[in-house]
């Protein structure tokens, strides 16, 4: 059975594209609408055919809509929501595709006082940005986590379900203020750190950029992958997780200090233990299916 | 021309042995012997064909090499040039492959006062480790750094050149201090720093293992593939180039440190200035090569 028949993307980058093109892929009968804020992005959207309906206003895609997802950066969630407050039907689902979900539940309820809100966050993404970024398998294989509020009407949460399963997730349920620490420490804090290092290479005199560059296929470069992600989609991340993103840096802080001693201090066994200890948690993620199991994530060979 | 007719490698773990089996492939009439201080590692290399000869004693394996390459962790380079010292035939020229070269070259220097010694860095590499691990195509496009000290003979450091050119790298030649503060930045740091995060992350209580694992895709995964990599090597690492270590390391600190009170204080500019400037340094890595211009690593999409 097909959760929903018309859905509303508000926001078409790399997620709500590639949410669009997982419908056509997976619910091919699903009536599709989408917005952006970008006129720009709705042009791009018009000419590959994202959706059947690309509206020049966030009111005008949600209409007709039984699912509307906003897919915009999580500090303008309030902001898109009260956008379509006056066009959304009473009884449409409103959801979401935010990495931190406390502050978007609450941007939404406020905006959205009479709303079925089952907030998401599937856990995918890759470096790129933007409407042609997207692909239909982006999901396949990756959790999706549900957040609702106590007394949010269960078929909702039902159909929302329904919904990320059809595109190839595996659906979790959690509390909002678990999710946000959790994510802290998957995506929020190593993003942080891949950005800071960056930024602390990029700003040395002695070592030059273009050393960097030539010799960063000895670790460095990895970071620079999720170090490219989208700048703005990151600063609302840290600013509206900012307590647990905080308390998790701390304690790597802290962790960084006592290697540092070890270190200065000749220490090798602390450091051969740690590093004997953290090949056990590659091993369960390639395991379970989060990551390739060829080496080098499987870059090409040659 | 060939550079070296017969080629002894002391140590037959991933380096050691992707160069016995770029050596075969791209060299093919060249002798190849092998030494390992592990009896199972040198049972296996034979059982696999890795070298023509797969030696009992260090000493055997060098006794008619014009190249000996010490392919052993940074620790371990000063015992194993003494273990040859006797049987060095005196034409024949004394390399490695270590990721630190001032403490390796006074290591070697000391152990060996009368050979030609010209220490090398391929900067290439995966997270596996041991004989079966490498593969003939490993430095490829990589860059090899030669770091010869003043009075080498130039002969020997051309022929070593041309011997990691027909492996398929890209080579240069820097000062020994220089090449250590440059790879503290560009491959030390990152691995400290991913060690760090994947046993922060292990040693939350509040966040179980499983769930680390699960939700590892939002950013945490890419780390755990460099904090799987060799725990005794990387011991080494860290205690052989530790002033540079330190002082890389110190910098990041302050730069995180600048990013944490940023968030606290909801510095969003600051934020979205760092990372659209970090943004480029993953486009000029792509663009010379140094990494799979698909996005996610050019990880399987399904």
């Amino acid at each position: 059975m097909l959760p929903f028949a018309r859905v509303a993307i508000i926001g078409l980058g790399l997620i709500g594209s590639s949410i669009a093109r997982a419908v056509r892929a997976e619910m091919p009968t699903v009536a599709l609408s989408g917005y952006d804020a970008d006129p720009e992005t709705r042009e791009t959207a018009r000419a590959i055919g994202l959706c059947d309906d690309i509206a020049d206003t966030p009111g005008a895609a949600v209409l007709d809509a039984d699912l509307v997802i906003l897919c915009v950066p999580v500090g303008a969630m309030g902001d898109a929501a009260r956008a379509i407050a006056d066009d959304l039907p009473a009884d449409a689902v409103v959801s979401d595709v935010g990495s931190c979900k406390e502050s978007v539940a609450k941007a939404l309820a406020e905006a959205l006082p009479d709303a079925t809100i089952v907030p998401a966050h599937p856990v995918a993404g890759t470096e790129r940005s933007g409407p042609e970024a997207g692909f239909a398998t982006l999901f396949h294989h990756r959790w999706c986590i549900l957040t609702p509020s106590e007394g949010t009407d269960p078929v909702a949460i039902e159909r929302v379900s329904t919904f990320w399963k059809r595109l190839g997730a595996t659906v979790e349920t959690m509390e909002a203020a678990h999710h946000d620490r959790v994510l802290a420490i998957t995506s929020h804090l190593p993003h942080l750190i891949a950005y800071t290092i960056v930024g602390t290479a990029s700003d040395l005199e002695e070592v030059t950029a273009s050393e960097v560059i030539k010799y960063s296929a000895g670790g460095f470069r990895d970071f620079t992958r999720i170090a490219a992600s989208d700048p703005t989609m990151w600063r609302d991340v840290f600013l509206s997780n900012r307590e647990a993103v905080l308390d998790m840096l701390q304690r790597f802080s802290e962790d960084l200090s006592a290697l540092q001693r070890a270190i200065r201090w000749d220490k090798g066994d602390e450091l051969f233990d740690l590093f004997t200890r953290t090949r056990a948690v590659r091993r369960s993620i390639v395991e379970q299916g989060q990551d390739d199991a060829a080496e080098n994530f499987g870059r090409a060979r040659d």
